[in-house]
Order: C-alpha cells, then structure tokens, then sequence
C-alpha cells in the first residue's frame, strides 16, 4: 500500500525540491532509530494503564559521540525539558546523538544514552551531557507509569539507520497529538544548490501541539472544515478540559551537510517558527517548542592539534537554508498526521487519525 | 476617500474583534507621531540626494520618561539596530518612547530624544538610554546624507497623539519597501475579553523586508501572481543586485493594556515571528527584525518605596495575547502596504504600491 | 566538637551580618535535605567500584510543587547539566525543589523526583519539568555505575528540614573536590535590613571547580603556599593528566525572602560570578558553573484569578542584594572545604581535605 | 617622567608575562585613537558648562569596515548602551571600528562612524551598524551639552596608531571616575604559549563604576584604607546622593590574535566579570558594565567564495585566555586610575586621584 503523505494530498510547501526520501535521512550519515512501546494492561490491570509511548533516536553521523558536530538550539516556547543544551549554547558543539521521548522518562533517556556509550567499566573520567527533548503523551498514554527502560533506549539506539523514517505513531512519537488529531514523528527534506553543489537540509519533527481550529495549510481553514464537533479532539472528552490547557509542545530536529559554525546552526533553528507560523501556531503557553539544528559539514576531531580549520560559509547564504527550513518544518508536521492511525489509549481515551480522503478532496476543490 | 486596509480587500487575519481604530493608538493611552521629510535637491543638486525618509515615535503612555512600563525585546534576526534593549533585558523596563527611523541616522533619533527630554539645562545626573530601531531606506532615500536633525525628531515627539495613525509613506516608514512594493508604517488591533474586562493588544510596524515572491496572504501566493516580471520590484533594476542582498528589515512594536511582567512581555515579542510566517516571511540575512512589547497594565512610580505591587497574569492566559498578535502583526504589515504611493527618490529610482484593485479581485474569485 | 566553618579561620567575607546558621536555612521556610551513598564493593568487587555520591534537595518552601516562587538561572559556563530551566527562562517560575547530584545521575534524580509528587496513580494530566543540577564526582565515585536510585532521591527529599545544613561530604557533594582539594556542600547567608526589615540572603553551593594554584583567599595565595607539590591534588596522580582537563563544575544556589520579580531572580543569579572570582576562580573551559536564584517573597497560587497582585523592589535597591550575593558565595565555597573530609573512594584514589590549622596560621600570621 | 602604571605599585595581577607594551596594543594590528574634549566655557558662561569628555577608538585592524573579524558580547549588567551588538550576536561578526564616549554622545558617534566610512557621496546601498559604547562622565562633564561633533569622532578615527596607548583623562576616559577616584582609559595585556606559538590577550577598559569602600586589589582593603572621609569621592558633595545612585558603567574590550570562533569570542568576554570581582566589583544596578571580545586570528573577507575556511581551537584550550583574560581586566582597570590626574569640571566639581604614594607604601609594608 502507497504510503499517503501531505503532498500526496494537494498540499504544497515552497518550492524547492526534496531529497530522495523526502526525510532527515536524505542528509548523508544521519540515521534514525526508534524505539515503541504499546502494550496493554493484564487483565488484572484497570484501563487507566496503558502503555502508548516510545524513543526515537537521531544520530548526525554515527560517531557523534567521539566526533562532535556543530549545532545550535532555539527556544521558541520554553514549556518542556530539551536536556544537554547548556554545553549547544557554550562550546556549539553537539555531543551526543538527540534523544525524544516523552515528559516524563526524559532522565531515564538521558542517563541510559550514557550508559550504552560510557559503560559501567568505563573508568577514562569522561563525562557526557546527551541531548533529550520530550513532549507529552499522557492524554494516550499512562506517562506516570515512566514505562520507559534503559533497554528501551538501548533498541532506539541499535536501531537507527539512514533508511527512509517511519512516521506517526512510532518512536518517541507513539503517543502524540497534533491539532487534535493523532500526530507523533515526522520528516521532510529539501535540496538546495549552492557553489555548484548539491546541499540538503532535513527535519524530523515530534508534533503533539496546537488547537484544531488552528489547523491551516496553504490558506485552507483545515480546523475549521474539520472541526471537534465532527472529529472529536482531546478538548471535549469529559475530562478534557484540563488537557486542553497543559498538553502541546514540538521538538523540530533540523540538519544539514552545509557547513555552518554554532552560530549559523542558531539561526537556522530560529527559523522553524516560521516554518510553524505557515500552518497555524501560535505558540501557545503550554507548549514546549524547541529546535534544534546541527550541521555535518564540520566533523570535529577532538583529538586534533589545535589550531585546525573549519568551514563556514558567508552570511548572505544562509538565506537559502532559511528559505528551505520553513518550507520543511510544516511538511514535516503534516505529514506525521499523515502516517499517524486512530489510537485508543490510556483511561479509554481516542485520538483520531486526520481524514486524509477530506483533506484530499479539500485541497482539489480549491485548485 | 475611503481609506483602503487589508480587510477591505477580502484578506482575513483570524477571528478576534479589532479596535475601533484597528490600530495601536485603541490601546487607552498610547500616542504615535511622526514626521516626514521628502525633499528633492534643488536645481544644482544631483537626482541621487532626493530625500525620503523620516522619524515615528511611539509612546506607551505620555509620561514614559518618568514612569516606565515593563517591555521586553525579541531579536528575530539581527541584521540592523535598535538602541536602549540592554536596560530592557536587564530591567524590564521601558524608560523612553520607542523611535522608528533610517538605519544612518539612529544616532541622530537616539541623541536628539535625550536632548528632548532632559534639556542642555539639565544638571541632574540622570541619564536616558531611549530606544531606536531602524529599517534601511537607502534604495528611495538619500540614507548617507544623513539628513534627519533634531528637530525633526523634536516634531515627531510633539505630534504625538493618540488619534488614527497614518500608515504608509510616512515617518520612518517614508522610504521603506516590502516584498519589493512600497510600504512603511502600518498598525492593527485586536481585543480580547479576559476576567470580564475587555482589552487590547496592538501592533506597529515599520515594514521594509521580503521579497516579491514570498507574498502570501491566506495562501493566495500573492507574489507569484503579481511577479516582477509585471510589477517591477527593486531587485530588477539595474543596480538591483547588491540592494537584492543588503536590504530588508522590520520593526514589530506591540503593546497591551494586560498587566504583564516583563517576562510576559518578552514572550509576546517572541510571536511576532509566527504572524509574519503566516504571510510568507522567512526572515532572510540581510533583514533586521526586531519586536518590541511593551505593557501599560503597569506603570512604574520611580519616586515609590520598595516594596510595592504590580500586577501580572498566569502563563496560561498569555495564549489569548499570543493569538491576537499572531492575527495583528501580518495585518499591520499589510495596511502599511495598502496606504504606501508609489515613490520616486533617490537615484531616480521607483517603487510602486501594490494593486490594491489587482489584490482585491483575487480575493473576490477565491472566496 | 566545634565545627570550623571559614570565618573561624579568619577568613573575611564582606561586611553584612550573617544569619544565625549562616546557611541557605535561614530564610524562612526554605528546607534543605541529602542522601549520600558511601559503599564499598563486597570482596569480590574491584576497587574500581567504590561508591562515594550522592543527592540534594533544596526547597524553597514546603509546597513548591503546587505553589511556585520566582527564580533565575544563569550559565556562568555551560559544560554541564541542569534541568528544567527552559520554563525558568520562560516563565520566571520555579516549579519544583532543586536537586544537586553527580553529571551521570541527573536524569534518575529527575524522574525520581517527578515518580515522588506525581506517583504512578496520578491522572491528572499534570506534568513536572524538575530542576536538577550536577557536579561530576568520577575521580572519588564510581560514576558509570550510575548508583543513585529512586529510593535515595525520596531520601533526600523526605529528609529536608530547615535545620543547619549539613556541609562537605554530604548528599550530592559527597564526592565532590574544589582547588584539588576534598570539598561538595557548603553554605552562607547574609542578612540585610532594608524598608524597616531584615530579609536573608542565603546561598547552597555543591563545589567541585578549581586548580590547587588559583585559590586564593583575602589575597593569601593559598594555593601557592599550599601546592600540590605537598599536599597532592588529583592531578599529579598517574592518570591525574586526564582528570586535569575534564573535571570541575559548581552549582550556586541563591535565596531570598526579598519579593523579586523573575529578571531580578536573573540579576542575581549572575553575581555569583563576581564572588567566585574574589576566590580565584577563572570559569574554566571544563566547569559547568551554573547559578540560580528564587525569592521567596512571591508565592504564586496557581489557582488564583487573574489579575493578581506580585510584590517587587526597584532596580536600585537590587545592589544591596548583589553585595550580599557576591560576599556569600566565596563563604560558601570555603565552608564546604572546611567541612569536607580526606575521602579515599574508586581506584582507591585519596583527596585529602584543606589542613585547616595551616590556613589558620597563614591567616594570624596575615592579620 | 617615569610613567607610574599599577604593577609599578607592588600590585600583583597573576603570573602571565605582559606584553611589551602591556597595552590592547600588543596584538598586532590593534589600533587605538582618541579625541579628548577639555574645554572651559567663556566668561559670560557659567561654571555648570565645563566639557570634560571625548572618544576613543579600538581598530582591531586597519581594515575592519570591509574585512570583519569574529567578536562577542557579554552583558554583565545592561545599565547601557553599546549599539551594534545585534549583527555580532546573529552573525558573530565585528564589522565596525569599537567606538567609546559618554552616554549622551553615543548617537553621534555611531552616525559619524557611519559618514566617515560611507561618505555623503556613497550611493553603493551598503549600510553600517558600528559598535559604540558608552559610560556616564556627567559628575566632570556638561553631559547634556552634548558636546560631541562629527569632526571629534573624525580625529580620534584619524588618531589611531599601534603605539603605547594613553591612559587614565584621555578620549572616551577624560571624564571617567572608578572608586569615586578619577579614572578613564586603561589598558593591559598577556602573553600565552600555545601551540609553539607565542599569542597576545589585550584589554582595554573605559573605568568608570564602583563605590570606594569595594577598592581591593590583593586583598588589601584600599577602599577602607583611603576612606571618602579622608579622600573625597563624589558621594559625599553636597548633590551627590543623587550620583550614586545613578552612576557607574565599565566597558571592557578585550582582543586576541589566538583564531577564534564568535562562541569563543562570546566565552571570553564573559570571563571580565571574574576579573572584576578579583577588585572588589559587585555590578551594581546602575552600572552599565559590557564586555566585547574579539579576535583577529580570523579576518573574513567577505567577496570571498563559499564555503571558505577559518580557524579555531578546541574547547579546552580556552582556558589558557580565560587565565589571561581574567588577570588582565583588573589591571587595566587600576592602570586606568593611576594615570589619571585629579580634574575638576561641571559645577566646580573635583575628583581626586588615586594617591599612588599612599598605595605604594600600603604594598610594600604588606610584602
């Protein structure tokens, strides 16, 4: 069966052309692994347990944790826990692959990325700072229960390849919930020439953020076309009204092999609210939207003589990454809606799945 | 002559009632003025000095020198200047009208404010820091003449008033351009019921940034259907090229009568991103976009004894603010293009003003 | 036995009176508690495993979790961990108790401390964003075995009081050494009389930073007349080499019953620098220096009705506070070095203490 | 005339050489230029109109206008103004000429930078965003006369030499006061070894903050020592409760030749807070105190063709300048009080200088 993503749908996002998978992965090195957890309750269990969470894995290179690359990191809603930031923010330089989960298991994350790399026999007297942003799936998922395991992450880890992402309901994304509608892990990528060479510029999104009647894509009022009186959100289940105003967040992951310096990374990842701008956010107070870009264009060897060079290139260029970010971020959110299936989850509770025969027959009738 | 805004022509911009005046003067208090210099060279003069250019000044409220508001600053890109954020980050505060002018002649506004309010006779020992931002204007004007004195800034502050603000060629929008039609200042408003008291939030703009075919208003990809090709732009002249890469910018300045802390208005500076997403920006390099917000809801007495009260909100009512400047900000920047002449400065340059019987008719056949 | 505590050794620290415990415990309601784990691997165990860490807590009052304060954080140098402060930076809110452990522990503490006020049973769809903050103890502590449990966190957590706080080779600086010497909690406070009344400021330190030659105290070059050389540091041990560029890091807590808004909380948190500077300190490459400051002079009720009332001081009075600040913390620093004790811990590595009757001399011999 | 600077003193600053000159100078290509303003009023003036003031210029090198360099930004505590740091936080990039003068003139020097380097005649539709900081000289100097013209800015530009560089009433310092005793330009520099390579660390501060009784250099109270009873500051005039509330600011400008990134610029520049807490500095609220550093071990040339190479070191290096940074800041600052010379100005006003027979005695009896 043909996979259905947003531009499948009569969507379009820009104009610039995608990479091959039209995922992070088209960037060469970066790999994606995830990690899913859905299991139900023993009988003995009550409903109010069930397991709908996960981890997902993004690696730069595979080597990353000996051989740093450049990256920056944007708040744009700081609701939400991005760990390992502070040394992004110091040195510019990324460390460790970048872990999602969910709200809740981000330290067991964290401190089991350590693990997995330094190892209990480990004695050199190096330290890691793993990079690990969440966002909430407690709507679905019994996130209290913190089902999350060291051999959960460990899976992601193992997994991870530079093959096409899965998206939806998979990984660190099991769990989410975008507009209302089931969201969980997207991607998207764009190609851009530049000095006579061909650059991408990917996104991996984790999208669990915004309110229905904010859904907006290419000037279609999606959310209202398609509004919780019709397709039931979160917000009008009998307890909804208290998720309605502490769930959301969005964790945009941007990469590419244009050699950029910490600094240039930063401004790459300022530009993904733009990118969420064109399909509706607002950015609303219980959202934890970060981002975070890094770029492979710079390997560094830390056991190099200092000095050594890098690469960079003018400020004026950046434009051209700007432009493909924005452009990439929506895709990338729209099409984890795309991927994502209905999900019955934790205290009985269902998502929806965005129909994508509506939307479909939306967006041709407005051509 | 019926004055032509954004909402005349068919466009639409979210779902929030605006002010009576649709712009930032419906904030009880807040005053605008502005003063305006075109100047053509006199017969021994060349046509490269025309004079286009000017000073807007916003006040909070009319006594802000002596009791400051809390704001807070957003840099979106930093490509340009604004003057005073320091004390802003620091402090929170907001001690002086915000000036809006070319970017050679920040200095002028910024020293000549000073003067204004303190006075050659003035052995107080109190100093000012005011706030300054810029566009470059240098494509129309005559921008390293130099040309705004001080009494210019002088007639701006004493023009101030809380009335209907002029948009367009006026103040320091006179020479200012976006997406290659002329543009400059523009405003909008939006109420918001909270707590059973109606209030406002509004936004001014100094727009000068975006190219032609990132136009894009409730997805009709206005720039690509009125392209250069049609409707010259800066960028085809033949000197266009390095104004193509070293032009750009806006000046978001937003207010409300909600009691916010500075980290609150901070926040609020922080979303004036998504609104220019919604119409096509992706804030390139060369573009200084900075957005100021500022909050009336509490005004400062420096003369009281420590401690005293102020007033705030929870986080989680901000989104109610998030949602009226995400709907005002791209309105602003359109009025300012729906009251912008086409204008011929410096050089002999000229820059037309968009359609508006072009733009209106698209609407028509797209409803 | 008496304790010796810096200022009995003639250390001076300013001029501002201290608290009656001289600690953080001195505002009222503020609570501090610890777990320290300090095993020994069982005979068939390899010295290589000797546990020597352990965890903080600090509680600005009783029922943070429900009722947050205000607080700032700043990154003095960021090469190291601490959690939660995206929403700190956001909001101004500190929504959680502090917790002080080793670089490779952060995550369990912070998940632990979530299990603790969330509990499995919770369904609220509240979430928890916790503050943990790390020092790295790997040179004393077998660190890779990753020993702190949930069980320790709960320790600690259920043991705070407001009593004396314990200092040196306590909880989360159980392991900890400062200028190469045996050093982990430590604790000062300063009280200042401003409006008609005393308000306290107090600090809480888990200190692990420093070469032996940069201390330096009162300008006794203490690190020169006591050097390595004759009291061995953990440099000039055979695998010291690797240790010398990759250790180090202190965490600063700040309190204070004066009402602040967040940026003032900020502001005082960035004085810390200007104390650990008067003790010599550089800020090195390898140390993760982070501070934060709360007041607990704001106690926000999370259910109140919007607007509500907050209480501030004026940006002036704020110098009194930074005197404060920057005279406890060098006290801080130097009391948990007072209070440590030789420790011999994983790879039988021995750190030994400060010699408290030498510097005892050095200081009346100075007088 | 043996010029007396502060190691002339018995002062210790660390165990770094200095550089020959122990001046910003001593990196190569450094340049400084001043402008000293000293001007009495005629006889039909009054006594409140003494010009005490000036500007100083820092050229990392000759051609920094069309060849940039990297540089960042601290803001230690933002009670002030420094223009252009907005293009150096996005961009990293030094594109100006360092600008120093009073708080008042900080307008007029950054638009004569501007016309010095653009001229009236230049249509080439570049702009500028110079770098002009500033400290409150208003005590001395008829601060509101705004005596500050183009052709002083011209002069200090055209000033500007690689030679010992002047200190103490000079440029930007004339009317400077540090300590409540007189102060102004100061400068000092290291040598570091790396890399088989002999490197230079320059400061150079504009003093111009700090209250008598915090004077403290090696632990010797001068402060105390020299009391305001004994030496009059500014406080205790008959107006000056108003000065010291309301005074203060340090510009620290700090330049290498070691190739840095702007992180590493930004890095550096934080680490003038540890130098100034060695002295006695607690960054009082109405000090504005910034740090710049740059380094001209990267000189960008910007018709270069991307992607291009630059230079930098690895993390851990860093702390060899952090050391130099952190021992040279202080220095300068003391230099710049041992040069200057008691002034009296606006108002009849006078401050003394530092009486460095008297501090000269207090290190010798203290060795």
């Amino acid at each position: 069966m043909m996979r259905i993503r947003a531009r499948n749908l009569g969507m379009k996002f820009g104009t610039l052309p995608t990479g091959r998978k039209n995922a992070i992965t088209d960037i060469p090195g970066v790999m994606v692994g995830h990690s899913t957890l859905i299991k139900d309750p023993d009988k003995s269990g009550s409903i109010s347990r069930m397991v709908r969470t996960g981890v997902s894995i993004i690696f730069p290179h595979k080597d990353i944790t000996s051989n740093p690359v450049y990256a920056g990191v944007h708040t744009i809603n700081g609701n939400g826990e991005v760990t390992g930031v502070h040394w992004i923010d110091e040195s510019g330089l990324l460390t460790s692959p970048i872990g999602l989960t969910n709200t809740h298991s981000v330290g067991t994350v964290r401190d089991s990325i350590i693990s997995f790399f330094r190892g209990a026999s480990d004695n050199s007297g190096t330290f890691m700072l793993p990079v690990v942003g969440e966002t909430y799936d407690g709507f679905l998922n019994d996130i209290n229960g913190q089902h999350i395991r060291t051999e959960h992450v460990y899976q992601a880890i193992e997994s991870a390849s530079s093959n096409e992402v899965r998206e939806g309901n998979i990984g660190g994304g099991t769990g989410m919930i975008a507009y209302e509608f089931k969201a969980g892990i997207g991607t998207s990528s764009r190609k851009i020439d530049l000095y006579g060479k061909e650059y991408t510029v990917g996104v991996l999104v984790q999208a669990n953020y915004g309110k229905r009647h904010h859904l907006n894509v290419n000037g279609i009022q999606l959310g209202e076309l398609m509004p919780v009186s019709k397709i039931p959100g979160k917000f009008n289940e009998d307890d909804g009204k208290l998720q309605d105003s502490k769930s959301g967040s969005i964790i945009v992951v941007i990469g590419t092999d244009v050699p950029l310096l910490p600094d240039q990374c930063k401004r790459l990842a300022k530009r993904a609210a733009f990118g969420l701008g064109r399909i509706g956010s607002i950015g609303e107070n219980s959202s934890g939207d970060f981002s975070i870009a890094f770029s492979t264009g710079n390997i560094i060897n830390t056991d190099t003589v200092s000095p050594f060079s890098v690469t960079t290139i003018l400020p004026d260029d950046m434009s051209h990454l700007f432009n493909a970010v924005t452009e990439a971020v929506p895709e990338a959110v729209i099409n984890s809606m795309c991927a994502a299936e209905t999900m019955t989850g934790n205290a009985g509770r269902t998502i929806y799945k965005m129909p994508v025969d509506i939307v479909s027959d939306l967006f041709r009738n407005n051509q």
